[in-house]
């Protein structure tokens, strides 16, 4: 089995160390992924400047190619330039951060994932919640690898996406259970905090925290709040069809 | 109406001033643009910088506020910060070059759209087909205004984003029709072309160019092709419900 492992938060973070270990228990995996931070980057790609790569090493056994763009471009540039053949699989993350409701829009990790589906891949995102403690990216990969092999059993086609989010807990805390769980479309409460510089020009932060908020009971939102490991199959076709089914035909 | 207009081109582009012109015919129009071009950036939104922001000239009858940031952190910024009340309408172009087919993913002036309507408001996103000649935009905006008319009287809501394409014709031609059509989801020829550069580092350039395949003959793609001004209703649920109908519950 030949796997892609790419990830949005670059080469050197310790959640893509983590998924590597785990990963080489299935098969070979290659490591193609930015080579710097790309959190928040969304389904953005590099068309008008080159992507130069180098060499890194990513662990004592492993040295991947970091790539000079985003993550959407690792995964082009690694199906259609770097691998010897088509990967089996691709994932990407651990990202350091969960990607449920609205967030699956701007994640960086999620859209390597879409990326590797619409190449006909079959695709899984990684992501652990964060708190206020040191995460534990080790024992998050064992329980990413716990949901693929979960997915496997069911049988994960080229062209599907999951994105997987993991709660934040520490070896050997095991989740509520693994389910999978629709994405939440409620909006950030947005917030922007006003500066003015020692010129007097304007600047402002965007001050918005994502919090787990009381949501809807089968969201993937709620779902990662009550400590389960969730996983939402993703789609690429972003046609409203209820909307396209009223409006067919003549404007 | 108060209607917001913002593009992924940046605030100095011929599109944004087009779309400016006719907009003004309908109400009081606040433009919040990106400073710098952000084509192809995605959903990316900015958490970990400052949002600078400058006032800016559009036109004779307007200044604008340009933001160093993405397309949707234009969204934010002025829904939240900059303007005076809700905007009615959200436009976002008119995009120097079609976004039609899975473009639509890695669309900046869609994902402005996109962005607006997490917010709850009714969005349209318009974009311009290229071909070899200089684009007609005033044109393209006189076409763009027809379709939102044609929209606006059907009824378009909050949480709805339209995605609308012209094709690449001038004054005085006139389109096959107005249509609504759904997202083509056929995968771009991606092809690469590696380099070493004077010092022997490798890199890699994106050669792959969009074009109108021949496609199912429903797709925005195709009826783009055939000379129509598509709009393609565009969801934010990502959720694939086949899947989710499969998988519900337990993993």
């Amino acid at each position: 089995m030949l796997i892609l492992l790419t990830n949005d938060d670059g080469i050197r973070a310790p959640g893509i160390a983590a998924a590597l270990r785990v990963l080489r228990r299935l098969g070979e995996v290659v490591v193609v992924a930015p080579e710097t931070v790309q959190s928040a980057t969304g389904h953005g790609i590099t068309l008008h400047g080159p992507l130069r790569t180098w060499g890194v090493r990513v662990d004592d056994q492993t040295v991947g190619t970091s790539v000079e763009g985003r993550p959407a471009d690792c995964v082009k540039l690694a199906v259609n330039a770097l691998l010897p053949r088509r990967p089996d699989l691709v994932v990407s993350g651990i990202n350091a951060g969960a990607n449920v409701g609205i967030n699956v829009i701007y994640s960086g990790t999620v859209a390597a994932a879409i990326e590797a589906a619409f190449l006909g891949l079959p695709a899984v995102a990684w992501s652990l919640l964060l708190d206020q403690t040191l995460p534990d990216f080790d024992h998050a990969a064992e329980l990413c690898l716990e949901s693929l092999q979960r997915l496997m059993k069911r049988g994960i086609r080229g062209g599907e996406v999951w994105s997987v989010n993991v709660p934040a807990i520490r070896a050997p805390e095991r989740p509520s259970g693994f389910v999978a769980a629709r994405q939440c479309t409620r909006p950030w409460d947005d917030t922007f905090e006003k500066r003015i510089d020692p010129r007097g020009g304007a600047y402002y932060w965007n001050t918005a925290k994502f919090k787990l908020h009381e949501q809807d009971d089968d969201t993937d939102v709620a779902k990662l709040r009550d400590g389960y490991v969730t996983a939402t199959p993703l789609q690429f076709d972003l046609t409203d069809r209820r909307l396209m089914g009223i409006a067919a035909g003549e404007l």
